[in-house]
């Protein structure tokens, strides 16, 4: 049923791993096996001086300043899909949110949990395209774990990242910055990641056209911030959306929240799968998009910026911040209406990230 | 069966968390059911003004320095045993690891991967004895994730930390230090933290007298550099064991490891549990202890202060590195005879952290 090309069949492993086709509980004893693992699977594809001390922890050396940190688990289903796979996403989800409070992402963790009897090829293919992501987002993955569970216990394969990222002087983007006036920009089409899961799971046609927009968006934050020291808020709405995003900005800043549901940029193969399953695409997780909030004086010259990047082409205007109804989060709709856009309570999508 | 007093019936949620016992997927939506979870659990544990920012990245003061930088991801089974739980060892696991390159830690992440219907109270307790742990070993848990998985893909709770440490000028400790000549130091009793988790599952007597030794490490390693400034090498002899750890010294100093098999300090509980499983302590996890290669003038000091700290009080000389046999480790017995200690296959305890 899946679209994506995996080629497993062309891979072939640096060093024979004692002709185990699959993780074995073994794997994650910390003994021999384990060892092998590290150096036929891990070494080879992330390489860096920091990682090649195999120490318990890496010892780094770090510009003067501020650290940003953040980690986030990733246990998307499936592993792999069209545009990318668990790989990408541990790699840009971490980096991402590294950016959104400005900073420079530098190092990365990775921590796999392992489920007995995933396929070793399955789990290089997956290393594989981390380690590219991590060099197109320029950082090291410099320490890491594996540990395995018996078969039934965990699905496949779960990954926990962990980043470190540097900030410049000065005020930084934090979501309780929004200010009355300002604007809402966001920088591209909604719901492509959601909706590509979900297309891939119920097996709709859509997944032929559908693609996760999973990108690492340091560089885009950085082209934004040297045309404006006032952008207030960055966020990348990942799990919720847009509207979980905005609702957690509104609470935080404690303003208004007003978005032109018009001005809003949706792909027309989201929206025509969000209307088959009944889903709103301004809730469905996006993996390499940002919500910025900017100083009315500052908004046209950032967009004007986000929109000559790659990442940023479709960028718009889609809202402004209000004194009005604070902490809440309101569209003005196609026709004219006004409603009211809440918090999610719980999961639309789940193992989306 | 188990001993373990985790007095759950006392517990009360700060907040009714909308009156779901168990934890639901929706906890892991990124809405207001996991903004509920934050506010009601993790929030009132783990309390610090670094947290309380809720960006998606924590932004942080830290003094200028190298940075120790390492992760693990835990998923001891079960949960809860006799003198501690997956919530310690999250925190001691992650800061002995800092510790081990002579970093003093600071800062950690949490990231949660539950499974839908673990009961809301077990992770509460949980979370209660990560905080307790973090303020012991004085680190501020800054930032975290949570995700949930359908019952049955995983196994209740699994926890991954990332610590940042800070570590002073001049040489620091690590694996490949290691130099003929050096003394090889342990901080007290082998294999207490295997053979509880083990005597748990198996349901031995022993459980009534075991307990895991899971403590963090830095203030003893600190009391240690204080007196000398030749630590070649520390080590936290987890999974694999004290032979593990000995043999990935050897490997990576290119150097031969000498044992008194009669000097490393057993308890006689550990040393019966042992026997009757057919386990050999050497091999087994600890917590709570380090091997320090320590340069011969320095030793007996190191050795004074490890004796005098709590933590250390069943300290002890265990061998010598030698330039023969390099990269093996050998162990004179009892008897008078020699014997290799090889590096372990795969795993003799699995999911023993």
């Amino acid at each position: 049923m899946s679209t994506v090309e995996i080629d497993l069949e062309n891979w072939s492993c640096p060093l024979p791993l004692r002709d185990y086709p699959r993780v074995v509980l073994g794997h994650g004893g910390g003994g021999q096996l384990s060892a092998e693992l590290i150096e036929n699977i891990f070494l080879p594809a992330f390489r860096n001086a920091e990682l090649l001390t195999l120490a318990d922890s890496t010892v780094l050396n770090v510009p003067p300043g501020r650290l940003a940190f953040s980690t986030d688990s990733y246990v998307v289903n499936p592993l792999f899909f069209p545009g990318g796979s668990i790989g990408e996403l541990a790699v840009h989800g971490t980096v991402n949110d590294l950016a959104m409070s400005g900073a420079r992402p530098l190092y990365l963790s990775a921590a796999f949990i392992l489920e007995e009897g995933l396929e070793i090829k399955l789990l290089a293919a997956i290393v594989e395209r981390m380690a590219r992501a991590a060099r197109e987002a320029n950082v090291h993955i410099v320490t890491g774990d594996t540990k395995v569970v018996e078969k039934g216990k965990a699905d496949g394969c779960f990954i926990t990242t962990a980043g470190i990222g540097i900030l410049p002087e000065g005020p930084f983007p934090a979501p309780f910055r929004a200010q009355p006036g300002d604007i809402v920009l966001v920088s591209g089409t909604l719901g492509d990641h959601g909706m590509t899961i979900m297309s891939v799971r119920e097996g709709l046609d859509f997944q032929t056209t559908l693609e996760t927009d999973s990108a690492p968006l340091y560089d885009l934050v950085a082209a934004m911030m040297r045309v404006s020291t006032e952008i207030h808020v960055l966020r990348d709405p990942t799990r919720g959306g847009a509207a979980s995003s905005l609702n957690e900005i509104a609470a935080a800043s404690k303003v208004g929240i007003q978005l032109e549901e018009t001005a809003v940029p949706v792909r027309p193969q989201v929206s025509a799968a969000c209307e088959l399953l009944g889903m709103d695409p301004i809730y469905v997780a996006n993996e390499g998009k940002l919500i910025a909030i900017v100083a009315p004086q500052d908004a046209a010259a950032v967009l004007a910026v986000m929109k000559a990047h790659p990442l940023g082409k479709n960028s718009a205007k889609i809202g402004q911040i209000t004194s009005q109804h604070p902490g809440m989060v309101v569209a003005k709709t196609s026709i004219g209406a006004t409603r009211i856009l809440p918090m999610q309570i719980g999961e639309q999508l789940p193992r989306i990230c």
